[in-house]
């Protein structure tokens, strides 16, 4: 008679059957059982990442791209710790996604053994669902709720801890059955009613979309009532994920610079929120104001985290009558660039030879700053974007991308700076033979904080400080670093060259790396 | 007339005037008053690292050899996250550190930025000291507090987290003066004789020397005491930091295997702890007992966190009579290796080349079985541990070395598993130009894994399990990594080369890396 199931194997079981059937791993000998229990379930595809930050982004990037959860695999407060930047980002993209960190067994934790720490306090902190699994008589019934926690709307991260006697104990229940995410709650008509005549009333009004609203359909109701009723219509600085190119709307961004983004909701009487947060200063700088909205100016949540933002913006179209089709952005796309690699060349290289269907991962930072004009009526692409302000998720949230659309090519448009957080995820890309094309902005600086250090007003900037941004003693070689993970890499300085290898990587399969060599912001 | 000095600058003047002149970083906007204040206080150096895992380590590893605390310059919660495992690693090994989390402005926090988190959830699970500095008139004063808590004994992680305006506001007090650490407190005279009769007793005695015990002074004690009262002595597994070499005592250390640590307590009837916890098995494992002691064994707390165990155990040694100094280890090394790399040879070629006043950073696992025996008579060295369990903390701790003692050369024995976590630490060696050979024990596998998926009982191993383990595909080139963060490197595949190379390291200024090809731990 075979061996029962053990508690692992019936957690495995369950996730799969919930419809997660990806986790990012990284284990220790804590999540051994998990390990050995995968040989047992074939339909759960395990991805190893060398460090976790690149399992907690994968997750995050797979989560915006599926809308599903993937798991991941954790090994203690230590691994949660070394995920937590990126499920910070994830939380406030609400991505859905299952954390499975393992813990000490049940009866050890009493010991204080050299790994035990407060995973309760660290996971709760970045956790929208968070239980312990005190058995493996439970534990199939808390993946599957933890599974649904995730999916409620608006998404969120939830965090399972596992005790490794939870793992290896015989689960007599065995797996147990999806369990039903709380469904997208309705918005009133009245309340839908009420915009609509703040719309009609001739007052101004600015109407800010986010999160789910940013899908080709928000997009495009949301054109239709803004033309229809004059409002202005922006969107969120950082949308976790936003459809664009030719035949969609050009939504603007909310300007980074909290100075430049007062300016946009100037003379703002009404403001209206679809599934985005009242729009705030990224950080404080002395005497310069947070909240970004006028004096006066009056907020209305249309819709939020429990509702469907394209139902509602669909049903606003309706009662204000904006049945026509709001005028597109036009197909184009720039020139093939040629000569010297500036910030524009650089955009105009990406836009001249972006993919149909391109998932565009954008932590380019101050050197991205020309690349959404350059793309914006290119070919239809999604957009992912640093959310949580908490650099580092590029490159792992291209790998989860990736394995989520393999008939796509990922583009992760890399800051210098930000690549070194996590540059581990480049052996993951080659090791599951990703179609990403990473290009690597090198300026040689944090150069953003170049410019943070004039815009808080500190008052020097003397040689001291300005070297805690030099990324040039000793410069960077990312060439090599992508060759000693085993992805292939070039270096490039002109706008030809990255043009042309923009072209190349587009033409094969798998991950490569272009390293970039431009001029910092406003150098 | 001049700008009175702002909160940022009394703070560093107060660390600075408090005896903490080393400040690793990783900062970002809400840092940046911290940063422009660096060009007024010149007495602080400001060392960068790509990656707070870096940072933390980093200043673990100085506090371990300097016995002060080095500041850490963070970025908010997801900052902070990023060095978490390695503030894990530092508060099980007692060090003393001041985290400075900058954070979003007092009045900035309501509006839930997109970087706002639970820092005081996470802070404090790794925090022995936390405080928020809510005002630039209390912030030097807290500073100061910080660094006389991270100095009470034994040591511990203080943790302060800086608003963006108690920076920027004017600080009219200026900096404070250095706070006062709690002294040691003294051990009842009626206590180490309880210990002496103990010893005396005839009943079979362990003395169990962990922590601040295991300085030349304390061993030489300890070493005298055991001989004369014919006791067991031992170390723990994975001392903070020992001081070892010819002419000191040879001291086992508790094995990590527990079924091997319970035969090293079997037959004691009285465990006496000078500066250790109570030894735990590493992790549980079915049907393995947690607690290493036997049945019936008693445990006494000779010397713990408040006192100071090189004195207490110089009272035990009086109290017995115990002047005659113990037997030394000899002085001795192995001979030069040659031929295959192998776990033996690849020891021998680090004994065999072992410089006088060495720093050896081990984070090689299961590659490095074989180099405590062949150090062991070796020069005068000091050995720092993984306490913590949390990998990645080896490259780190080495550059914390380095900065600490400018004039001995650290050797940084690394798995290559384990180096993958803060890779960025090489970037940090070139350039700070410090003297750190880095040995990467390069085994294609998590081959620790291997072993634990055995040893957990694990009933299966299957090919996915053991794909979890494979770092081969595609292979790690750590060359490749290290000449792109500006480190020159080498492979070496035979001990006669290895150990060519390590002369080569020892005779030269600057880091070097050597990637040894080593075979997996029972391959």
């Amino acid at each position: 008679m075979p061996n029962p199931m053990n508690g692992a194997e019936a957690l495995i079981r369950t996730l799969a059957g919930s419809g997660v059937d990806v986790c990012f791993t990284n284990p220790g000998t804590s999540e051994m059982h998990f390990v050995a229990a995968l040989d047992q379930v074939p339909q759960m595809r395990a991805i190893l990442g060398l460090f976790e930050g690149v399992v907690t982004g994968a997750a995050d990037g797979y989560a915006r791209m599926t809308g599903r959860p993937a798991a991941t695999l954790l090994h203690l407060g230590p691994g949660l710790g070394n995920g937590l930047a990126n499920l910070h980002n994830a939380r406030r993209a609400h991505s859905p996604m299952v954390n499975i960190v393992g813990d000490h067994a049940t009866y050890h934790k009493q010991y204080d053994a050299p790994l035990e720490s407060d995973i309760d306090a660290i996971a709760s902190a970045v956790s929208g669902w968070y239980r312990r699994s005190m058995s493996p008589t439970t534990v199939a019934a808390d993946a599957a709720a933890a599974v649904a926690a995730s999916l409620s709307p608006p998404g969120r991260v939830a965090t399972l801890v596992l005790p490794a006697d939870t793992c290896w104990l015989p689960a007599p229940n065995g797996p147990a059955p999806a369990d039903t995410p709380l469904p997208t709650q309705p918005v009133d008509q009245a309340d839908i009613d009420t915009v609509a005549n703040l719309l009609r009333s001739g007052e101004q009004c600015t109407i800010l979309l986010g999160g789910r609203a940013l899908s080709a359909e928000g997009t495009l109701a949301a054109a239709r009532i803004a033309e229809s009723a004059g409002a202005n219509l922006l969107c969120e600085t950082f949308p976790a994920r936003q459809q664009r190119g030719g035949g969609l709307p050009d939504i603007s961004r909310v300007i980074y610079l909290a100075e430049f983004a007062q300016m946009q909701f100037e003379g703002t009487r009404h403001l209206i929120l679809v599934d985005a947060a009242e729009p705030v200063s990224f950080f404080a700088y002395p005497d310069k104001a947070s909240v970004l909205t006028p004096d006066g100016c009056e907020v209305h949540t249309l819709a939020a985290g429990p509702h469907d933002p394209e139902t509602v913006l669909e049903a606003l179209a309706s009662a204000l009558g904006a049945n026509d089709p709001a005028s597109p952005q036009p197909t184009t796309r720039p020139d093939r660039p040629i000569g010297a690699l500036d910030l524009n060349s650089f955009a105009a290289a990406i836009g001249a030879t972006l993919p149909d269907g391109a998932i565009v991962v954008d932590e380019a930072n101050t050197s991205g700053i020309s690349i959404p004009a350059a793309t914006v009526g290119g070919p239809r692409h999604d957009w992912l974007c640093l959310t949580g302000g908490a650099i580092g998720i590029g490159l792992p949230m291209a790998v989860g991308a990736a394995v989520a659309c393999p008939d796509r090519r990922v583009l992760s448009v890399e800051a210098d700076g930000s690549a070194m957080y996590t540059m581990q995820s480049l052996w993951t890309m080659a090791r599951e033979n990703l179609d990403i094309t990473v290009v690597i902005a090198n300026n040689g600086r944090y150069a953003v904080l170049d410019m943070e250090l004039d815009r808080v007003g500190a008052s020097a900037g003397g040689s001291t400080a300005r070297d805690m941004f030099d990324l040039k003693r000793p410069p960077l070689d990312f060439v090599s670093m992508a060759s000693g993970m085993g992805v292939e890499a070039v270096r490039v300085d002109t706008a030809d060259d990255l043009t042309a290898q923009l072209d190349r990587c587009n033409s094969e399969p798998g991950p490569r790396l272009i390293e970039a060599i431009v001029p910092a912001l406003g150098s």
